[in-house]
């Protein structure tokens, strides 16, 4: 029998407890067995390090971090979500397949050396910038599952449906690469790509999809993500065609049950919260990306019973644990009060319930089976690094969830195998070299 | 005549202008000059690193580190502003003189570590736990700059005058370590303070100060901070107490001017921001703790006249660039459009603005003369590390404002003297070490 990897930190957070004096023995790329200290005697501990399990990022567009930095300018009187959306089609239209795959996979790079193991892909970029499909009509979605693989990190590819510019609206020139004919073409593209993949259906948003559409897209049994009231624009727009917000829209076509993500939701109508929760169904906050987009912030508070995961979106910036510290902080300021996620009574509640949000909630999410880190369970890690001073005297959940952030990661495990080791990509040079021509 | 230092970064931007291809001199713990960078060609180039000047730190209690992370969970109907508040004075109240020191040198290592060069420590522990004075009365302030000198950083002792529970309240025995008996004890303790160290005085709070106090510490003529509009119940007691609000109340007093920085202005009542700005004041926001706090925004946006600086203040976090980047981000949320802090026109003047609000902006609230990196200033520098994923293909002003965080500090200089190198303070373990007993 060959022996296992052993990881001896200080703590292990398995996703429901914290452990010290422990092993991790990793075997055939999953967790053998959580076994005392003293079984490893010849390993010394990693000092001050804290592992959890990898970060789950689900949702993301990650060709957007092609312009990063080269948006943060234009006043606000000249600025909001819809004219940066112009500004993205235009980089969304001026990369060839080649393109997308490196800027993928330079996203896919930066999440795992910020301790991401699965990223949840809303993968809208179809077609040639004209309409044209490519031989392999597949070829896009193809070259950011290859992107995932160069850099090693799962993905679950969210095939977007995209049919029309929005209700009434003809279609956009800058919206050609998006746009499926028949809702049939959506499934079809999921059932060959789910051949050698994980995969999912991203219906686009009820802008980009009709009551019809929406109907047959739920004939898919996977898991379903949706863009929904990310901006008051779209539940006006939906109220006009619908009489009812987007969220409803949604449930009423049978796409909203315990399989469903609802992206955003930072503008939920009356009810739309507790719909999803009683349907079991999560919500995918980014808010990195709602500030930047100057969205507003999702008004999370204890009375808050949907599941919450996060995502980076537009990769504005790629940190899991600001995510989720944020989406807290957040809700203090809106409501007055501190700590306003945290569950009666437990000490450590609310940093373990923010870590679950980037961990066990976004897997679950994305269809995995959200058990962390347990025997038999895939061996995704984050090992932290917490000896610093900015951790010193700080419980480690806390440390990590309040203070923590990319630069804290010392390694990442994917499926047993060492991707990041001393906070760098063992790929990080070869991976920045082909994206760097289609940045800016 | 000595060599100099010579600093050959890719970028330096000075505070005004960002300059490629030159070398920065340093010469008796100032910049001598800004020389091309061919005038060193044995110097190679320190690639991707950018050097900016020396973030400020304009608003800190550093003993309040102590208990960082420990607080981070009881939930929001038992917890607020105030019931942190009372966690902070049993933590304020158990810090012996070598306690105060320690825990001081631990956050100054910190805001090191994070480019800080330059803080402002709002200071108000004077004298024991009982009330008792000290054999020498400013004991506690000694030890915090006896804190800063062995981290080396720079600091500005803003004195705090403390004189009340509040408008008709009791004493609090829990608050007798603030309490000063007259105004001229704190006009006292700056005369001898100021003689060997930057002094300030900081008027705590219309709630801690009455009227008379206030008219009474007018006469001081350096600069002035004071905590203003931090929360709406501190605004709705003051307008009992005297009728307007707080700033109103401090510009009548005589302390608003040029030389005035309000703390927090979370909830400034109508016409306050502008008041400020026609006095050539500053306000000093604390994102990361007001947001911690449960405080709410300053609502900041394009009108915004009055200059803006920040400050780490609780210390639930250091990350100067993280708190200019919330300044702006929740501004955006607000409006619910982009970049609501940039200049028109500009390029690259957002990302320009939000940096000298935690650069040049910090030094003018503390008295300095605010003219960042320029020949004959001291040689207060950070240098920025953006020879990584996450800043490629980004402007790099908009890489270290929009992305940047303690973790890409690579050196930080103060007078010309290195005390950070490889992100790392060069006393680092032996602070940590005696830091320890009194954490948590």
């Amino acid at each position: 029998m060959v022996a296992p990897i052993v990881l001896k930190p200080r703590w292990i957070w398995t996703g429901t407890e914290l452990l010290t004096g422990r092993c991790l023995e990793l075997r055939d790329g999953v967790v053998g067995a959580i076994v005392a200290a003293e079984a490893h005697p010849g390993v010394p501990e990693a000092p001050g390090r804290l592992v959890l399990p990898g970060f789950v990022d689900a949702h993301s567009h990650a060709f957007q971090r092609a312009f990063r930095g080269h948006v943060q300018w234009r006043p606000a009187d000249r600025d909001d979500f819809w004219s940066w959306r112009d500004r993205m089609y235009a980089t969304a239209n001026g990369l060839a397949p080649e393109g997308v795959q490196a800027v993928s996979a330079l996203t896919f790079l930066e999440m795992a050396e910020a301790g991401v193991t699965t990223v949840g892909e809303f993968h809208y970029l179809h077609h040639a910038p004209d309409g044209t499909r490519y031989d392999d009509p597949d070829e896009l979605a193809l070259r950011v599952l290859a992107a995932a693989a160069q850099v090693g990190i799962r993905i679950v590819l969210l095939r977007v449906a995209y049919a029309r510019a929005g209700a009434g609206l003809a279609p956009r020139d800058d919206q050609r690469r998006f746009y499926d004919r028949r809702p049939d073409d959506v499934l079809d593209a999921l059932t060959r790509l789910g051949k050698d993949a994980r995969v999912g259906l991203a219906a686009h948003s009820v802008r980009a999809l009709d009551g019809d559409w929406l109907r047959e897209l739920s004939a898919w049994r996977g898991v379903v993500h949706a863009h929904v009231s990310e901006q008051p624009a779209e539940n006006e727009a939906c109220l006009r065609e619908h009489g009812e917000g987007p969220l409803r829209v949604l449930a009423r076509a049978g796409l909203v049950s315990d399989r469903f993500t609802a992206v955003h939701l930072t503008h939920p109508l009356a009810g739309d919260v507790d719909l999803l929760a009683e349907a079991g169904g999560a919500i995918a906050v980014c808010p990195s990306t709602e500030l930047d987009l100057g969205d507003g912030f999702l008004p999370v508070d204890a009375r808050t019973r949907a599941r919450l995961c996060v995502g980076s979106d537009s990769h504005a910036a790629i940190d899991p644990l600001g995510e989720v510290r944020t989406l807290e902080l957040h809700g203090r300021a809106l409501a007055g009060r501190r700590n306003v996620l945290a569950p009666p009574g437990e000490r450590h509640g609310l940093a373990a319930r923010l870590l679950r949000a980037c961990t066990l909630e976004g897997d679950l999410a994305l269809g995995g089976m959200g058990k962390g880190i347990a025997a038999g369970e895939p061996a995704d890690l984050v090992v932290l690094d917490l000896d610093r001073p900015a951790a010193d005297g700080v419980p480690p959940l806390e440390a990590a969830v309040f203070d923590g952030g990319p630069g804290w990661v010392d390694e990442v495990w994917v499926g047993g195998r060492c991707l990041v080791a001393g906070g760098r990509h063992l790929a990080r040079e070869q991976v920045r070299r082909a994206a760097a021509p289609f940045l800016g």
